[in-house]
């Protein structure tokens, strides 16, 4: 129908495909999201490296210590680590005594993974770290900015993730 | 003075540090942008993989297509490949005649890249699959908003790269 015309099911303005030129490195945000998150985390990972943590460990201590009782699947995909590398982790996580695998009550196959204390406390001491990068990210940008940025991040991950969790 | 209370030299509200479970992970940009760029660089690589393409020829490709003429340490940067990944990439892509290195009119030290013809037409092969990902990641978003958000990552990325390129 006429009046449909210019508007896609998925709701953008049908146009002709752009070039990568005409919308510019500068202004591709996959670009500047790679940029952004390769220097965040090799930052970061500079940072923790005094405290004998990698990345997998670092996030590992972060998820859990706000999402207690993950799976390992759901461990692997919210820290964005690989399955074998996330095993891998876990175990050493586990000869030091900085978490625990408990099975679900409601299902004897599935083993759900915490924090413990000691756990908590290795991430307490790494959370000041990551705060003061997480923070300068953000220098110059206000709480309404920084909020609207987090808003769309959030429409962008849902796009992205689909079947994923 | 007292009038300063409350507002620290970057800009920021002066405020307790806040814990990862009061900001929350589905609040946290670190996570958030992790998260849709580890889901969406493995799809664009399956994606891309029937034209023999890795994530590092990809994106070599897309950045010399819209800046001719880098370093091995700017394409590097750029393109977020380690340089010992980015070495070894240049040389096959050098092999397989879709790249030629120049040397450096005004400083014969400097060697410059720049995409052949055959390296210009693989690239206009791949980029709809990429125009295709990237649109996918702002479907429902509206044009203000995405412009908004790139905006924001625009100034994060500076806020993070600091002495970067």
């Amino acid at each position: 129908m006429a009046e449909d015309q210019g508007i896609s099911e998925t709701g953008h303005e049908a146009r002709p495909e752009q070039t990568l030129g005409e919308i510019g490195l500068w202004q591709f945000a996959p670009y500047l999201m790679n940029r952004i998150m390769g220097r965040y985390n090799a930052n970061l990972q500079t940072a923790v490296r005094p405290q004998n943590l990698t990345t997998a460990k670092m996030r590992t201590l972060a998820v859990l210590a706000v999402v207690p009782g993950l799976t390992i699947n759901e461990l692997s995909v919210y820290a964005v680590i690989e399955q074998s590398t996330m095993s891998r982790t876990l175990e050493a996580m586990e000869r030091s005594g900085l978490i625990r695998r408990e099975t679900r009550e409601s299902d004897a196959r599935v083993r759900e993974i915490y924090l413990t204390d000691a756990g908590q406390s290795e991430f307490d001491a790494v959370w000041p770290i990551m705060y003061a990068r997480y923070r300068e990210l953000f220098t110059g940008i206000d709480d309404a900015e920084r909020t609207a940025f987090v808003g769309t991040l959030q429409k962008v991950l849902r796009n992205v993730r689909l079947h994923d969790l």
